[in-house]
């Protein structure tokens, strides 16, 4: 089976992300294939090892490898380190017992890879990973970067570590059984990627809009190639998010404010991202950055994927008091990603509160 | 006030350990002088804080930085992730928001700086940390490496993570109020240091047995310092522990597992290596690796420290059994550090488990 190889160029912690289809059957062989291996400890939510749990432990017990599965409860609010406390206490009770040549393999979504990859970050002090992502937004988002980590009650992601994964296998055949609204949210991280460094992406996700809700296996391996290579770029300049890596988090800022403040799983993130990208193209326009066919592109896009670009009853101050504790402001200065141009973005610290809360304000209009 | 410095060379993680008589006064300017502190999350056990912490908040005020004081009941069996989900509660909850210039000031004994440590790697996925121990032990062994961590049922440090310190502050005035228990506990690290590397320090412990009793501030500066650089040239040499990091396990395979079967409480750290340290070279000796001389020399230096050499009524079979969950084996090869004559050491992965049985059982003879 062909697949797309996207290397991920970050030192001795390069690695490589395999996009193709049906590749969750080559998972134990590439496992198998690393150092050293003694074990695998497979980390996947209930809803995803129900579909394809047995797939993955099938390839590991094809090359003969010693595989546990642990589960945890699906979704976001399960992302706390109790999740993780519990996945660390079944690691620790599997017996014969594992060691440091033990390699995790996370099998799920964004909250598995995050959950699962924080477990191995802290396992005996850090064990290998290997992340098998299986929705859009973990293919494109969660794929690169090393980003792992749990939620706090004050915010999204605050607790947790950098560990860059051994190796990523996206099985394109695991989006046959994605939800709508979960496809959607993929697809609002691709046009972040868009319209932080390439407008090209854009003209293809709009071209593309029949086959990637076919989930076409040969439009979604060149979408999510497509996106893995953006992203890596990015991460490969910056690992530890000091300069470009903050380029990501366009639409995040005031998107994690209404995640936060409308209560996980009240919206979706990828919902919230579409919103926070909006409110931060009106920004940009009342400051002069972009023009309003530039503006008006990114939201035709949305509507055209079914993405929000509008909301009823946001409550201003509440995402104005939560966008004070998001973890990328330093010193209490509010740090905002405001597109330049499509494919262009750059970083303002000097973004007033009245600027945020007309942004906000319009999204309820 | 003069320190003696010593470098812990560790590419662009290197540190110092400053090591002199009331340090805690200038931990606060120390802290100021790192680049980009916004403020100080202060990390401290009930024991030690009551004793020490106001001294050290003052000097954080000083230098006018924000300072907040956490603290978590004292104690090996509170190094849990309890604890440390407690106190990232505690941390995510100051206001105002903390943020990643915020740096982690860990104010205690090895427990403390585990903790702390592990608390601060875990903080929005990694801050910086100062560490200041106050115990003998904590000043000679945690406060070189960057191990962070906390204990699980199945036994010590399985969760965790490496986090260097940004900078040490070793004030051997907090040696005035430790217990007598405790400086024995450092004291037994000393021995392992000598004992591995370095056969003249040995020497100077022997003969410095009652200016260390006294807590003589030269005589324990020296001390430190000396052991301080032995495990320093250790961990600059093999950070990760794939290699000769590992030999600062002397005594900690056996030394570990009767702390596990006693119970964590029942047996001081110190105490237990000591056993480990006497049992590993039974086995050393058991194999023709040192002469009876040797093996003597340690437990006579034992004895002099007032560390046990023996102990009734250990469980072989259980002892054995909690040495299978040390997380340094390899695909469940018992790996262990013997002593290979006084200053030497070398790593063994062909040691049986009835020269073990024999070696345990001979510490209740």
């Amino acid at each position: 089976m062909n697949a797309t190889i996207v290397p991920v160029e970050l030192g001795d912690r390069s690695y490589e992300v395999s996009v193709g289809a049906d590749l969750l059957a080559t998972v134990g062989s590439a496992v198998a294939d690393l150092p050293n291996v003694s074990r695998a400890i497979v980390i996947s939510d209930e809803t995803v090892s129900a579909l394809y749990g047995e797939k993955l432990l099938d390839s590991l017990r094809e090359v003969s490898l010693p595989a546990t599965l642990l589960t945890f409860p699906s979704g976001e609010r399960n992302k706390t380190l109790d999740t993780v406390g519990a996945l660390l206490d079944g690691a620790l009770r599997i017996e014969p017992p594992i060691d440091r040549d033990s390699v995790v393999v996370a099998l799920g979504g964004g909250v598995c890879g995050d959950v699962a990859g924080f477990v191995a970050a802290t396992l005996l002090r850090g064990v290998r990973w290997v992340q098998c992502p299986t929705t859009l937004l973990a293919d494109v988002d969660a794929s690169v970067g090393g980003k792992t980590g749990v939620d706090h009650p004050t915010g999204k992601n605050l607790i947790g570590a950098f560990h860059q994964p051994s190796s990523v296998i996206i099985d394109v055949q695991t989006l046959a059984t994605l939800e709508e609204s979960d496809l959607r949210g993929g697809l609002a991280e691709c046009v972040k990627h868009a319209v932080i460094r390439d407008a090209d992406l854009l003209n293809f996700i709009a071209e593309s809009v029949d086959a990637i809700g076919r989930r076409d296996p040969a439009v979604m391996i060149e979408l999510i190639a497509w996106n893995v290579a953006i992203k890596a770029a990015v991460v490969s300049a910056d690992e530890r998010e000091t300069s470009q890596r903050a380029h990501l988090n366009f639409g995040h800022t005031v998107g994690h404010a209404i995640e936060t403040t409308l209560g996980f799983g009240a919206i979706s993130h990828g919902e919230a991202v579409a919103l926070g990208m909006v409110a931060a193209n009106e920004l940009s326009l009342a400051r002069g950055l972009i023009d309003l066919p530039a503006a008006n592109r990114l939201r035709s896009t949305l509507k055209l994927l079914g993405l929000p670009v509008r909301r009823d009853g946001l409550d201003v101050d509440k995402i104005w008091s939560a966008m004070q504790h998001d973890k990328k402001n330093r010193r209490g200065v509010l740090r905002m990603v405001l597109c330049t141009g499509l494919g262009k973005v750059e970083i303002f610290d000097d973004v007033t509160e009245p600027q945020v809360r007309a942004a906000v304000t319009l999204l309820s209009m």
